[in-house]
C-alpha cells in the first residue's frame, strides 16, 4: 500500500467529477480509491481516472472499505448531513461540500459525530483558498484597510439549476447565498449580529416557480462592530459568471473579482469589447484544487483544516436566517433560531 | 435689457458658486444677474463673475428684482423649502438644489405655490444628466436588459461634512443616499414598493456622533415589478469619491460608473497605479453645467422641466421612509408616512 | 479699453473655431477682438461668439488693428511659416498651430522674426497641457523611472484627411506624427540622434492614393542616451482616437492614455463592451483651453511660454527626418538635412 | 507496455523541468519515460515524477532506449540544432524549444534529417497555443479586422539572463524577439519582406556588457501588403512580465495580452493599485501543457504539428535579420542572408 491518503468520492455529477480529477491527477499525495454514485455510469467514468479505483453506486462500499482513509461528499446538499455522519461513524475523515446541512439540527449531529471519532470535518468553501481572496483576508487582517466599515458582495450564477437540484439544494440562500455569507466572516473576521434578507422570483418558470424558490436576492448584514454589509445574489446572469465582494475600511477599500476571462481585446466601431468569466469552473478551478490538497495535507499532517466544521456551520445558520428573514419579512438577530 | 434669461443666486458655498460660474461663464443663454448670501464677501465675490450682477446679504433683494425672472437655490438643505415657496410666490422660476425640503410638507408647501403661480420648478439630480446615466437609461428604456431584476447602488463621499453642515443637510439619507435613490428611479423607470434601511455611525467624531448621525448606511429596496436594489453609502472613501450604478436584467448588466480619472498608469514593482476620482466635481462638473443648460432651456422655451418637482418630493419620501426604516428597525411599505 | 489680453485669430476652420470659444467663453483674461478667414461665414460666425469682435477675410485687418495684441493662427499648415512672420512682423505675439512650417527655412525665417519683435511665439503641442502629460513628465523628471529605456508611441486618427487637407498639411509625418515626435522630447527630456521611419499606402484612395501620401507609419527612434522608441502612426482606426505614449525605465512604466470615454460598460452574452475615445476634441479638449491660457498668462506676464519655438522646430525637424528616412529607406542621424 | 507515448526529455532547466510535469502528470496520453541533463541531480529530481523514469547525464541513453518514442529538447539553444539532428536521426520525434538553432545552416540540417526520418518535428513556439493568440488569430483569419494595417507587439521579460545563459541563447534576437516575430506570422498570415532593427545595452553589466549583448531593442517590419509592425524587447521589466500584440485593420483592432494576474485591487488615498504579471509562466502555463498536448496528439495520431518546422526556421530567419540590420545600422529586405 502506497504512502498517499486513499480518499473517496461520493457523488460523482460535476463537483465530485471535479474532486475526482483532482484526487486522480492533480495531487500527487492522493490516491483516488473509489467512487460511489447511483449512477453506475457517472461512477465508473470518474473511476476510470484512477487504476484500481472501486466503482459502485453505494457509497457504503466506500465506507466499508478499511483501506479508504477519507472521503469526499459531493451529493445533492439534502443528503450532506446524513452523509457526513455516516463517514464518520465509518472512522472516515471528510471532506464535505458546502452546505453542511439544510438545517442546523442535522449540521450538529453531523459535527458531533465527527468530534466523536476525531476524524477531520473540512467544509467545500473554495473562495478561502482563492489566492484573491487569501491575499485580501491577509491585508484586512494586517490592517491595511483599518477598521472595516462596509461590504458589498455580489455572486450570480449564469443560468438557473433545475427544479429537482432546486429542491435537494434548499434554493438560493443555502445553495449560492452561503457563499457571500461565508466570505464576509472570512475577509473580516468579524461575525454578523442582525440580517435582513429579501427575496423575489423573477427568473425561474413553471414548476420551480410555483413552488415558490426565489431566485434574486437582496441581503443586508450588520456586524458586530456595526459595520454594514450588502449582499446581492442571483441564480442567472446574461453575461456569465459573476463573483465579487469589495471590503472598505478608514484608509481604502480591496475589491476582490474581476470581468475577464482571457487575454483579447476586440475594438471596433461598436467600441472596445472583452470576454466575461462564463463559468465557475473558470473562476475558481485552481481554488477548488487548492482546498482538496489542503484537506489531504491537513488529515496526512494530523492538523485541523482551516475551514473548520464550526465555519460551516455558521455559514448554515446566517443562510437560514436570511431566508426566514425573507418569509417572515423583518430583520433578524443572529441568535435567533432559524426558520428550519 | 439682453433677451438672455436673468438668474439670481441664492447661496454661493461650494456649489452655488459653481452654479454662478455657469451662468455666468458657461450659459450663453443665461446672464447672472444677482447672488445672495448670508456671507456678503462670498455673495460679491460670485457676482464679480458677471458684470453689473447684484451683490446682497439679503435674498429679497432679488425676489424683488423685477429684472430678475429665475432664481437657483444653493443655500442649506434646511432652508430649500420655504426659499421655494418664497421665490414662486415673488414669481420666480426656480432652480432647487436636492433635497426639496426637509420633510414631506415642507416638499408638498413648496410644489403646491410651483403650481399656482405656474412656475417652473426644477430639483439639482445632476446624475440625470450624466451623459453615462442618460446613456443607461436610455438603453433600459430601449428594452436592451430586458425586464430588471436587480440594480446594485454605491454613493461615497471622500470626507465627511462638519457637524453644522449635518444639521442642516438633514444627514446622510437625505443629503447622500437620495442621489441612488433618485436614480434607482430614473434608470429603470420603476416604483419603489418597500424600504429597507439600515446605518451605523462609524467615521464622525465628537459632537456629530454624539447627535446620533448616521455616517454609513446600507438600504435594500424592493421594486413594483419584484425587482431588487441594494445601496450603500458612506460619508467617507480613503480613495475618492465613487458613484456607480449596476442595473442587472434578463438579457445583461449596464454598469454605470469609473475607477480613473486620468490617463496616467504607473507600473512599478509594487505593480499597476492609477488614480481614482477624487472629487463630485470632476465627476460631475459637465452633468452640473447640463442641468442648468436644461433649466435655462425650459423656462426660455416654456417647457417643464425633465426632472419634475414630483420626482424631488418621491426622492425625498424615499430618503425620509429609508431613514424611519433605520430608526424602526423594520422594512417599510413606500405608502408609509415617513418619519419627519 | 478693458485689461483683457485683445487676440485675434486667423483661421476659422474646426481648430480655429475652438480657440475662438476658448478666447471668447473660456478664459476671463481674454478678449476675442476678431477672426479671419478666406470664409468670409466662417470669420463672421466665430466673431459673434464675442461682441464687438471683428469679422474680415483678410488677416492683414487684424494684423494692422492696433488694439490687438495677440493672434493665433490656426489656417492650413502650409501658411503657418509666413503668417508667423508676417504677424511677429507686425509687432504682435503669436500663438501658432502645430507644424510651425513644413520646411525648416521656414521654421528659421519665422523663428528669427519673432526674436526680432521680441514677441512671444508658442507651437500649440497641446498634448504638454494634457494633465496626464503633465504629470507623466514631472514623474520622469524626478527620477521615477530611473532611466528611460524604451518608449512607445501611438497617434491614429479616427479617419483620413481629405486630398486637400493633406496637400497642405504637408502629410502624415508633419501632421500627425509631429505630435509623438514631440512628446518623446517632453516625455522624456532627451534629444534624438537617430531617426528611421517606414511608411505606407493603405487606407488612402483616388487622388490622396495617387499623389503618394502615406498614411501609416512605423518609426524607430534613438535617443541620446541609447534609449530606444517605436511609433506607430495611422490616419484611420475604426474604433476611434487613439493616443497613448508608454515610457519605460529601470524601475518601472508609466502609460499615458485610455480607451474609455465615458463611464458606462455594457456586460451581455457578447462579452463586456464599453466606448472609446471617438475624437481628439474629446480627449484633448482641456488641454486646447489649458495652451491658450498659458499663451494668455505669457504674454500678460512677459513670460516665456514653456513651448518655445525651440521645441516647435526640433520636432518640424525630426518629422522631416522621418520623411526623407522613409522616403530614402535607410536610418538617419539627427544631424542630416531633412528632405525639404 | 502501456499505449500512452513515451517521451523523453533532454534538459532539466526550468523548461525542461517544466516539460517533465506536463508529460508524468498533465497529459493523460504520455509517459514521462527518462529525463538527460547533464548536472545528474536535476535528472534525478525530474524523472522521479514518473515511476520507471530513467534518469541519465547522458542523452544518448535516451536516444538509444528502443522504448522511447519522442523527445522534448529544452537544452541551451545552441545545442537545438545538433540534437534535433541527433534525435532525429535515432527515429525520434522531436519537440524542440525555440529556436530551432541559432543560424540557417544548423536548422536547414536539423530540418533535413528531421525530413528525411520522416519523424515529426515542433517548435516551442507556446504563445500559438494561447487562447488569447488563438481567438485572435482565428478572428483575423475570418476577416474581423478586414485588411491588416499595423502591429504593435511587446515582449518585455522580468529580469534579464546571467551572461552565460546569453551567451548560449544567442541573444536577445533569437531568444526572445523570435517569439514576437512568430506571433506576426501566426496572428497576421503575412510574410515579411523587410526588417528594420536596432538594439541598445542598458541594463546589463559587466561582462555582459563588455561582450556587446543588447538588452533593449526596437524592430520595425514590412509585411507582404504592405502593413507595417513596430516591435519593442527588453530583457528587463520592472513591474514583472509583459508580452502583447495589437493588430489593427481597417475594420478594428484586436489586442491580445492583459497586466492584471490576480483578482484583488486595491483602493487607497495613493490610487487604485493591482498586481502585474510577473513571470512567464504565470502568463503561458496553460499554453506550453496545450503545445505539449498537442505534439502527443499529432505523433500518435500522425499529423502533422500545427507548428511546423518552417515556422522555426521562417522566425529564426527574421530574428537573425533583425541582429544583422541592427549590427548593420539599415534595413535590409527578407531575402538578404543574415549575419551568422
Amino acid at each position: 500500500m502506497s504512502d498517499k491518503l486513499r480518499v473517496g468520492v461520493i457523488g460523482a455529477g460535476m463537483m465530485g467529477r471535479y474532486h475526482c480529477e483532482t484526487l486522480a491527477l492533480r495531487l500527487p499525495g492522493a490516491d483516488l480509491a473509489g467512487v460511489a454514485d447511483i449512477d453506475g455510469t457517472a461512477a465508473a467514468r470518474a473511476a476510470a481516472l484512477a487504476p484500481g479505483a472501486l466503482a459502485t453506486t453505494d457509497h457504503r462500499a466506500l465506507l466499508a472499505d478499511g483501506s479508504i482513509q477519507a472521503v469526499v461528499i459531493a451529493t445533492p446538499n439534502d443528503t450532506h448531513a446524513s452523509l457526513t455522519r455516516e463517514a464518520a461513524a465509518a472512522g472516515k475523515h471528510v471532506f464535505c461540500e458546502k452546505p453542511i446541512a439544510l438545517d442546523l439540527a442535522g449540521a450538529d449531529a453531523a459535527l458531533a459525530e465527527a468530534g466523536r471519532q476525531g476524524v477531520k470535518l473540512q467544509i467545500g468553501f473554495q473562495r478561502r483558498f482563492d489566492p484573491a481572496y487569501r491575499e485580501a483576508r491577509r491585508a484586512i487582517m494586517d490592517g491595511e484597510l483599518g477598521a472595516v466599515e462596509l461590504v458589498v458582495g455580489t455572486t450570480r450564477d449564469p443560468r438557473p439549476p433545475g427544479v429537482e437540484q432546486l429542491r435537494r439544494s434548499g434554493g438560493l440562500f443555502t445553495d449560492t447565498a452561503i457563499h457571500d455569507l461565508d466570505s464576509v466572516r472570512f475577509l473580516t473576521g468579524l461575525e454578523v449580529v442582525e440580517v435582513f434578507a429579501t427575496a423575489s422570483t423573477l427568473i425561474l418558470e413553471n414548476a420551480a416557480a410555483e413552488e415558490g424558490f426565489a431566485d434574486t436576492a437582496a441581503i443586508t448584514l450588520r456586524l458586530e462592530t456595526g459595520a454594514l454589509v450588502v449582499i446581492s445574489n442571483s441564480l442567472r446572469a446574461a453575461y456569465g459568471y459573476e463573483v465579487s465582494m469589495e471590503v472598505m475600511g478608514d484608509r481604502g477599500k480591496i475589491a476582490v473579482g474581476y470581468e475577464r476571462q482571457t487575454a483579447v481585446r476586440r475594438l471596433t466601431a461598436e467600441g472596445v469589447r472583452h470576454d466575461h468569466v462564463s463559468w465557475f469552473l473558470d473562476r475558481f478551478g485552481e481554488a477548488y484544487t487548492a482546498e482538496m490538497a489542503h484537506f489531504i495535507d491537513c488529515v496526512a499532517g494530523d492538523r485541523e483544516p482551516e475551514v473548520t466544521d464550526a465555519d460551516g456551520r455558521a455559514a448554515l445558520a446566517l443562510a437560514l436566517l436570511a431566508e426566514r428573514s425573507h418569509r417572515e419579512g423583518r430583520p433578524l438577530p443572529a441568535g435567533e433560531p432559524a426558520c428550519r
